[in-house]
């Protein structure tokens, strides 16, 4: 099958290495010739160019841009491909996506993988990167069935755990799990640089182990992707965040009022449903 | 020298480990025959005994009980020691411990090592578990300079990275970097959990990965701790949850404001505050 990739950084690149492993012909299309150059001498794709006209050939092309191209991408994409191109991306946000894509183009689906690492670009690319993750798809009712076949099929052969979902249930569940972490862990960053005493704020930094490392890890990394799941996501996280802080002024209540016996239970019940989260 | 060990759990099976290892002789007491029988056949201690008596012969005593157990002991220990005898604690808040116990022994100086893991009692004990780790020692103005070089001599062989600072600034510190972190963590949990469509809860569920996993950590563990912690740190803790909702709440406002210039802006610097802390 002949299988284009537009945008090639980390999720990209490692979709073109499986890919080719499994004897498909990837074609790439990157803004920066560099990077078309870096991704053919590592064997992430068989050919690749700046000039989008190469996924012509193409059966289905995956957008690996970044969230805020996905959209502008597209809409010079479809001048180079005939209608039987199935098209599908792998944004983090569903939703706008969507909405945005489905008038412009009849064949597609929306994605979304959950393999992001800390690290970015073509050189950060891995092979079996989706093995035993989550790999969302967002079909609505005007979806065609055979792109859904079409990607479904790819995705299934990447080894990636494959769920369906409208693109709003996908959106309200990432921002749970993916943007409002971010958010209680930055405010805990924020928070305890504002500690007045200096000498209590020294002692902090040297007594943080891992119980802070762990829980303000998210908080610290990439402030770009926060902000996009910010902008992207912001009906979702907003929500996610009033009934972060509706708990939060629980445990608070709780602890004011001394109330031993219901903090306790409280705790037991986070801790009894944290499994249904992580393993 | 001979060192007393009253309570032989992680901390103190671990103490035990070590001290022996250097030549000390340990004497440990425990309130249950079973753990005193298990830590002589470990060889965590040299003798064990249900007996406080036992600890008479010790130059120097480490309490390792549970903290709400480390008063009550010390209150029967004293009546089998010698004035001469210096004690120190494990306690994981301070500023109440030494409070109760500068009235009722001369020779005290507070202490805390900040080596916990998730697992406990004397079967979890280990060698050189205090290596590289922070211990803190919380002298006060009626603290015996030869107490506190007798403890501080021990913890440095125990190669740890030894820090000197009031109860209170303790307490402040770590309610910061270890309390703090539980409530926010637990907070998020029950969040997620407070999700109204079944359906967006099962994708949350299984879409949950390293990110949840890790903010979530210390919020899903020991209910019986993050209880301790409120209980015996309140007012640090209740302090420190202020300040982390006062942040939380400035995040809310500009995700609600679209204010993304310094949505970006607060999102860098949580991330460049971050290193101070963990690396």
């Amino acid at each position: 099958m002949k299988i284009g990739i537009l945008g090639l950084g980390l999720i990209g690149g490692s979709l073109g290495y499986d890919l080719r492993s499994q004897g498909h012909h990837v074609l790439g299309v990157s803004r920066r010739e560099s990077t078309c150059e870096r991704a053919m001498a590592l064997g992430s794709v068989d050919v690749a160019s700046v000039d989008m006209n190469l996924l012509a050939a193409a059966e289905v092309v995956f957008i690996c841009t970044p969230i805020a191209l996905i959209v502008p991408q597209l809409q010079q994409l479809i001048y180079h491909l005939p209608a039987t191109t199935v098209v599908t991306d792998v944004g983090s946000v569903k939703a706008p996506i969507v909405k945005d894509i489905v008038p412009l183009w009849k064949n597609f689906i929306g994605g979304h993988p959950m393999a992001g690492t800390s690290d970015s670009g073509i050189e950060a690319a891995q092979h079996n990167l989706f093995v035993g993750r989550p790999y969302v798809l967002t079909p609505d009712e005007t979806t065609p069935q055979t792109a859904m076949a079409v990607v479904e099929e790819i995705v299934r052969s990447l080894g990636a755990n494959l769920y369906y979902c409208q693109p709003e249930q996908h959106d309200q569940a990432v921002s749970w799990i993916s943007h409002l972490p971010v958010m209680v862990s930055a405010s805990l960053i924020a928070a305890c640089m504002g500690e007045s005493d200096p000498a209590v704020l020294q002692l902090a930094q040297n007594l943080a182990s891992s119980g802070f490392r762990d829980t303000s890890r998210v908080g610290g990394g990439n402030s770009e992707l926060g902000l996009m799941m910010a902008q992207y996501n912001r009906q979702s996280l907003l929500s996610a965040l009033q009934g972060y802080r509706h708990n939060l002024d629980e445990f608070i209540n709780l602890i004011e009022q001394e109330d031993w016996v219901n903090l306790k239970s409280k705790l037991k019940s986070t801790g009894q449903a944290r499994p249904k989260f992580v393993e």
